[in-house]
């Protein structure tokens, strides 16, 4: 019998997204689950809430907040933190490249090494050079791959996502859905999550 | 030398509070930790952030989520649930006679009642019989608890509470915060909170 699946819907820039995409392949390896990752961008996703920044710019006290509970949050998980500056970050060339990752099988570690690099080391993940120098790391020739990412396919496939995140209910990120349509939202979530998908049904 | 106290801020409307109410006796007593009840409005403290109405009702996906989550969430804590309608229900009277209570030595179990009557039972809190049943429950006489709740030196104190809980930089409920001023949020924040309240300092 083939492994249940949770979908991982995230955003490259979204600040809680970071833990759960460093976390999530060992976490469900554990708990006997697969996980399809679901590049999405949230910026469309809020715009139609009505918010046209993040809401933790939008609103300062929750910001504020944010910051210092990511902060206490990576200590915990032994993460390293930076605050990228400015925030969030310009996200879109990283989500195309994602996609085409998926498809050519170096996206999981293509997302997590975005994540190091905006999260760990305070890099600006909107340069192509930046992107350049972490598609190299994993092997992968810099010009060529983003001339890939820039191609129909890849940008109507980066929308189809975005659109389905929003069909599954997602309002934020990162949001975990399993296979009966259940949707759990938040880093704080992705646990019960994969316990949900793998529950004992009646 | 005495135990560490953790402010408990808390709207007798808000959904996670409910739990947090409910659970927070017995895990603070567990760790050694003792809680401050501190009731106040979050209606105010929307209103600062430019919201009329809880955020649950201005965006109908995130509202949809968290009705499920609690749902949930109650159910993982054996706590009963019942959606109460409408939703926020109108607090005033339930958080003025919580002060009062509090003062008086019964304002604990009047909120945990408060949240039982509204979450469990899908009870009126903001009527005022329902509100004179639950003081009577208590061995308190309805009439004149409700006629103390409403003298100038109560609402002076529930006004206060809600600027003191924003000067703590408190934007949600339930929020703990710690004698060092830092702040968590949310219910599932609250085991967090009350381990930092007693961590050891270097």
């Amino acid at each position: 019998m083939s492994r249940p699946v949770v979908d991982f819907f995230f955003e490259l820039a979204s600040t809680y997204s970071y833990p759960a995409a460093m976390r999530i392949g060992a976490l469900a390896d554990a708990a006997g689950v697969g996980v399809r990752w679901r590049p999405f961008l949230l910026g469309p996703v809020l715009k139609a809430q009505g918010w046209d920044d993040s809401p933790f710019n939008l609103q300062p006290a929750k910001g504020r907040y944010m910051w210092r509970d990511l902060e206490r949050l990576c200590a915990r998980l032994d993460l390293p933190f930076r605050r990228p500056d400015p925030f969030p970050q310009p996200s879109l060339m990283a989500a195309r490249l994602a996609h085409l990752g998926l498809a050519e099988g170096w996206g999981e570690r293509f997302c997590r090494a975005v994540y190091a690099a905006q999260f760990g080391d305070g890099r600006q993940i909107g340069d192509e050079r930046v992107l350049g120098d972490l598609l190299q790391g994993l092997g992968v020739a810099p010009a060529p791959a983003l001339a890939r990412a820039r191609t129909d396919d890849i940008k109507a496939r980066l929308r189809a996502e975005t659109e389905e995140a929003q069909s599954a209910g997602v309002f934020g990120a990162p949001s975990f859905v399993c296979a009966d349509g259940e949707l759990f939202w938040g880093h704080d979530r992705m646990a019960e999550a994969l316990a949900w998908a793998v529950r004992p049904r009646p």
